[in-house]
């Protein structure tokens, strides 16, 4: 059966209109009238869900309270930590006029909400009782941007922050770790693996004593940070006063935390996973699971689509859909949930109902197989985790595939993908790099971390080295 | 054991300090530093995700898609509808200013997302199959409000905004009804009663052809709308070109509706059931259905606290705390719970133990029964549905002591509650009785739709009445 015409660009002849592509024909999200905001459609906001669900159960479970805070802070407030102002202060809307009347003073739009929530969390906090005081929002954010794209980079986009306190920096520490293990996991949940730990002085948080990320490298060899979790030190507990009384009678700062992971994980996901026909789903996140295409004459309609109801009967432990439409061909179906990435279909046609069988689609391999109609919620089962093990497989293959360690920046070449290379740190030669090849440090890897450098001198400047970090490209 | 002191005015002295004293000392929300818009705090926040979930559960099961559309409107958008700009446009918060520059077209803040998403529909509808178009937004909104209060009236609040286009007004109109149902159950869920039917012209939404909502009694006698859905006619069709091509070949525009709830349910809660010791939660939306309370000395402490560890063990079907805050007196933790509305509080003490027995403590009854410590999941889930039934029939004969007939404006005096009146449905009467008597209608209830009304005249301006309506002071 021919399939019909996919409107997809392939990933090799340009993997950012392969992108774009990926995102219309799948109906995960479109542009909107206003510049740099976009518009999530069903399907899109389907697989957000999904991954908001799952990290929300994850997020509850550690003890984290939801809370809501405005969305509007006054601009004093914003200004008052410097470097988180240097940060934020290009990329704000700013609200001047409320009720047909010009403000006092404007209002941000918050791009985050440290300066928003840490001085209501000066008068909650008093001793060291109400410590720590950890709580989540799911919300809104907005950070303009110049060159927006499809989930990766919106203006307003939506993300959960989750801002903590503790009474020692040990204890803070500690749950950054937690929080950016959290992530990890919800990654591998997604079927992406991904590299943990720390950013450089260039590119942590405005405002952070130390940033830690969730670095994914994607089919083009660039690098998503899928996620962040910063220990903010004291900084912003001395500018909003955020102290407790300790046991020993005295007044001490609170050391606070904040991390967040956002609708970009969506674009993670298509870029991760996709391939040439579209999207390629993992199970947990898929809004469809499974779907069934009765395949018929007029003389065999009804017996099959019967079947197919009944079908969906059996199997209605996943999440599963028939597609009955009378005016589109098996074909023409086919490649639709093709490019939606559904991970299985089940193609169901009279004669094997009579044979006592069913064709299986895996879009994992984009591989037809055949399974008997005996026990079939088991097997659907069998092949989702399948489906799983393998999409992780791929990924991970494709990740340690393209990780070049070099030597010196003049090994990058045109190569794709992440470098490894020991690093003397200096901000100046992040800023050298970033001219000459548009790539940043992305993390020093965890396990790197307490170990020498494989080199002693800095692949940059030849200066000495301190830790092996991987740089990359990156959206 | 005497009860501390609780800080809260009583319900007679003052109903309005009543529900500041409650929203603070239950530790729901406070105020922020921008005016007018509020800080949910975790206890606070919980309800509205508990009364969230339920009603997303409805709204996914009725078919209805969720999406996210910018929150940003350009203003030329918002004024294309004539009535919608000029009940909207006092409102409104508008950015002037992103990324550094003055932008070229300010942009509202969505009071409401009509005039944001309908742009789209007319590309997303071409023809008479893409019909009905159903989806769904849980978002932020902002109305800038003059007179703000807690949960009722904030310049920003959560809600959800259902939005429906349907190539026919009989199918449109049919589904406003059903989502007026579907709010109607979630009050019930709540254990508040409520009345159901249509507003007048007065009272109906900027833009729509007929406004339905769900009004409800609280204990001052006062009304809150509890929700709304609306039938926009073609109105905004017509605006922004949403139209279908019919199976007759021809253009035809959509029928349009919207509907939706907002976190002003939470107010309602709390006004509809607390009573002068505080919050009164219906244990459908109650963060902690049941509290337990250890109450032992110094030699019963462990053999106390290992029996209410077991006890919560035993009763994890449902949400259940225990306190053991050794710092306080167990006539504080009594009072603490009160306050916060938890249906259930366990007493245990050693004596209690040994007899096989424990204290319940029923907040909807404020009285304490004892039960014998066998099969104790079922005796809590029988006592629950009983706390359930037992608020909803103190709202139900509340609100029905407080309904009064009456039959000329001069019968209202200072009665406190609903008056049912026969009325001539004319906007000036309407203004001249809020003018009056700061009072509106409330709604056409459904079962007087039909009806002749029992007066021939109207109890304004004598004029033939149209229908037996309901008015009321409002929040």
């Amino acid at each position: 059966m021919a399939l019909e015409k996919r409107n997809i660009t392939s990933q090799k002849e340009s993997f950012a209109k392969w992108y774009q592509d990926v995102v219309r024909e799948a109906e995960l999200a479109e542009n909107s009238d206003v510049r740099g905001c976009g518009i999530v459609k069903p399907y899109g906001f389907k697989i957000w869900k999904l991954i908001k669900e799952e990290l929300s159960r994850k997020i509850d479970s550690s003890g984290v309270e939801e809370v809501y805070f405005p969305m509007f802070i006054p601009l004093s407030n914003l200004n008052a930590e410097a470097a988180h102002v240097e940060g934020f202060s290009p990329e704000l809307a700013v609200v001047t006029h409320g009720g047909g009347k010009e403000l006092e003073e404007p209002l941000a739009v918050r791009p985050t909400s440290e300066s928003s929530m840490y001085p209501t969390f000066g008068k909650w906090i008093q001793s060291y009782r109400d410590l720590p005081l950890r709580v989540n929002q799911w919300n809104n954010v907005v950070r303009w941007e110049k060159r927006p794209r499809p989930f990766l980079r919106w203006s307003e986009f939506l993300w959960q922050e989750g801002h903590t306190a503790f009474a020692t920096e040990k204890a803070a520490r500690k749950e950054v770790r937690e929080m950016l293990e959290m992530y990890k996991d919800l990654y591998e949940y997604m079927a992406i693996p991904s590299f943990i730990g720390r950013k450089s002085t260039l590119e942590k948080f405005a405002g952070a004593e130390m940033t830690t990320t969730v670095e994914l490298m994607v089919r083009d060899g660039k690098a998503i940070q899928g996620a962040t979790s910063h220990y903010l030190g004291t900084n912003f507990a001395k500018v909003f006063d955020v102290q407790y009384l300790g046991e020993d009678g005295d007044l001490h700062y609170c050391h606070q935390n904040s991390w967040g992971l956002s609708w970009r994980s969506v674009g993670a996901v298509i870029m991760a996973h996709g391939d040439d026909s579209g999207l390629r789903l993992p199970p947990n996140i898929a809004p469809i699971q499974v779907v069934i295409v009765p395949i018929y004459k007029e003389d065999t309609r009804s017996k099959v689509l019967e079947f197919a109801e009944n079908l969906k009967e059996e199997l209605s432990d996943f999440r599963v859909a028939v597609d009955l439409r009378d005016d589109q061909t098996p074909g023409f179906k086919f490649n639709h949930w093709e490019v939606k990435g559904v991970p299985l279909r089940l193609e169901v046609g009279a004669r094997e109902i009579d044979e006592g069988k069913i064709t299986v689609f895996r879009r994992d391999l984009n591989a037809k197989t055949s399974i008997p109609l005996v026990d079939l919620s088991n097997q659907v089962e069998g092949l989702l985790k399948s489906v799983y093990t393998e999409l992780f497989k791929q990924a991970k293959d494709f990740s340690s595939r393209h990780i070049h360690r070099i030597e010196s920046i003049d090994d990058i070449n045109d190569q794709v993908g992440f470098f490894e290379a020991s690093w003397c740190e200096s901000v100046e030669s992040e800023k050298l790099l970033k001219e000459k090849f548009s790539m940043v440090s992305r993390v020093l890897p965890r396990e790197f971390e307490d170990k020498e450098p494989k080199n002693e001198k800095c692949f940059i400047t030849g200066e000495p080295a301190k830790h092996d970090w991987l740089f990359a490209k990156s959206y």
